[in-house]
């Protein structure tokens, strides 16, 4: 039998401690799979005093991450401290410098750093693993890195952010506001007390960028992804999406156009009949669509300590049985360069929901700015809301209604103007709400 | 760089021809992820004078499969031929032999062989790679062996067999027969003009086994898999599920049991909310019940020529760059025996439908009938058919009249126990369908 992998564990949360757990308690299996013992050797975390339970007697305590990341003795470096920046990048860096293997579930530093970091093992040829940074323990990464190694991707796109998926499911079922379901999933451990990482759509953005580079051989990099929050979104819309048969999700698309990859964040109008539809609560889907084929979709847990412990653990075991990919499935000399694609230039279709000031002459005045920017109208809605009549029975004219209209594929460009002349005709209150529609 | 992988690929068929087109338009691809060129250097094929429109120039023709597989010019067996024997039994044995690496797309071989197989590849030192063989372009088999290493496995289930799940679909969405759906199927080319393999559950029981091996760690083995078809099931099956809030599908389950590990194809009564419910048409789905963790469900495309080629491809491709895992994930000394599960043993919900040939006092001699066995009912529907009432408006005495049970958790045994005495105590017509609930 083959000398055991000897692990340095840098950060013993929630998901460190699953993951030494984890080892432990699969000993015996992770043996058999891998022809060799896997084995805890020294870690490091923010408190040494801190109560655990973890067994870990006869584990050598490093100073710090660095320490740990340099120390002889060890053959791979887990780092799960998180952190975009320091201790967590030189402690990487100074591992793979070493010739050592890393595994991470840091999808903050892997969307900022993954580049120089791939590039360093590529250089010394360690791994580097990062299956948990992206939907825990879905296998997304290995998927797009190794299961579709000779299909030609054209979009990948998913719910990667459980928090958000968990408001926009509550506010559709039960048809509360945004900061009712936020406040109530900050109660529950789902948000965080600064919720704005997650609704604000920027962990989806890393995540996101990570795919878009795995999915089309392009440079990881989160300033290229366009990227709007959930918290424009109110029950109205997610009404209408429904009787419209659509559901809301805050989606990551990548997706190879004519003048590139686009990648973007956004709150999405998708098919009611489509996998990613069906998602609820914190649950988190990748769909890819391969040229040719229809699309796959990966469904489950995108976060908690034993779904991301899974993923690290399998990342471990495919060091300790020599199971080596690129880290971005290509050499990072031949990953192309990115740039963050103008959301003007977006074509598709639009969800718009306006509030006409007088319906008399609105949406015909609607249709007519439409029309002027060549846009075609796939279906319009409009309601009359308790309280919009008068006692005769017709319609209070200084009552707003809202007017709901789904656009067949159009550009952004031309939807934007179109809105702005409905505004400068005066006919409607407030701003217009504009969702942007994902076909499947 | 380092020197190309030598591919010589058996059977050129729909999947093969896919293989090889794949091949060739993602080269640029294939070698700077897998850091070499993959070449198709010789073929073999039922026709040589076939036309093909291949590109096959300068690729030689072995005379038989065999030969193939003892070219000392291949370093990688690809075999596409189909068929649970010969001739390709002994070709992948002889390539295994010769420490070449295998790729085959072959369930049946693989069910029946695999075990066999798996230890010659062992010996060797050669991969034996067979993603394509369950599921197509869904990355099942990758995730069992690779992404979940660590992970405790409790239960494995899906819809392995389009044509199946598309007979189920059509019969529930319009209402159809199963004869009819079947014909239509048939006319589609989504059924074979003898359906028996498909629609009496075999197909599924020879995916099963290998996902229970790969999951378990148990030898794969088809004869432990007790099989079902979907024959018997009819519109008033799923219509009767839909109303209580089910699906059915033909489910192929593996799953730990006090016992031992469980492996039954049969058709099943699913949650409507439930991931692999939302699974229709021909469409395949796998979900992965993990210990101490939500599901894991990948669906995609179970069949197909480009579906198939992608799995194929990326296979050839992990050879290409050194990724070996074990065949089952574990070396076949360590894999446990499997053996047939008594269904009489099993535990679980059950749909049960009768035709009452009188409605006053049938329900209360089920329900004792029931009670004796420790059954308890969950819920129970009567139903008045049309035609069932006289013309004043009371039940025809003489109409039998469909009474729908669903149970709480039992045995099987108990509900054979049961509804054996049901029927000697003539108060239904006919045969009681009974149908198992998994739940998720």
């Amino acid at each position: 039998m083959v000398a055991p992998l000897k692990l340095g564990i840098a950060g013993l949360g929630t998901v460190g401690a699953a993951v030494v757990t984890m080892i432990e308690q699969r000993a015996d299996v992770l043996s058999a799979r891998c022809g060799r013992d896997i084995k805890v050797v020294a870690v490091t975390a923010r408190s040494k005093t801190k109560r655990r339970d973890l067994g870990l007697d006869g584990v050598s305590w490093a100073k710090d991450a660095l320490a740990l990341a340099n120390d002889p003795e060890i053959d791979c470096f887990v780092e799960l401290m998180g952190g975009s920046d320091e201790p967590a990048l030189s402690a990487i860096s100074a591992a793979l410098a070493n010739g050592k293997s890393v595994v991470s579930a840091n999808k903050a530093l892997i969307a900022k750093h993954g580049l120089k970091l791939a590039a360093l093992a590529e250089k010394h040829g360690g791994a580097f693993n990062f299956e948990a940074a992206v939907g825990a323990a879905i296998p997304v990464v290995k998927t797009l890195r190794e299961g579709l190694t000779g299909t030609d991707i054209d979009r990948v796109y998913g719910i990667l952010n459980g928090t958000c998926n968990y408001i926009l499911t509550r506010m559709e079922q039960e048809g509360l506001s945004f900061e009712a379901c936020l406040a109530d999933a900050q109660r529950l451990g789902y948000a965080e007390a600064d919720p704005s990482f997650d609704i604000d759509g920027h962990d989806t953005a890393q995540k996101l960028s990570i795919l878009a580079s795995l999915a089309f051989g392009i440079k990881v990099s989160q300033s290229a992804v366009s990227v709007e929050g959930i918290t424009s979104i109110s029950p109205a819309d997610l009404r209408a999406a429904a009787e419209l048969g659509f559901r809301v999700k805050l989606l990551g698309v990548a997706v190879r156009t004519k003048t590139g990859i686009e990648q973007r964040v956004h709150p999405t109008m998708v098919p009611k009949s489509s996998s990613i539809a069906q998602v609820m609560g914190v649950t988190n889907a990748v769909t890819i669509d391969g040229v040719g084929m229809p699309p796959i979709t990966l469904v489950g847990p995108g976060a908690g300590g034993p779904a991301t412990a899974s993923a690290v653990v399998a990342d471990i075991a495919d060091v300790a049985r020599g199971i080596r990919a690129l880290p971005f499935g290509r050499p990072v000399a031949k990953l192309e360069a990115t740039k963050k694609a103008p959301m003007e230039h977006h074509e598709g279709g639009y969800y718009i929901r306006l509030m006409a000031r007088d319906l008399a002459g609105t949406a015909a005045t609607i249709a007519t700015r439409l029309a002027e920017q060549q846009i075609s109208i796939e279906s319009i809605v409009q309601r009359h809301p308790d309280g919009a009549f008068e006692a005769d029975g017709q319609p209070r004219k200084s009552s707003p209604v809202p007017v709901i209209l789904i656009t067949y594929a159009t550009s952004e460009d031309a939807v934007r103007r179109a809105l702005q002349a409905v505004q400068r005709d005066k006919v409607i209150s407030g701003k217009p709400q504009v969702i942007r529609i994902e076909k499947n």
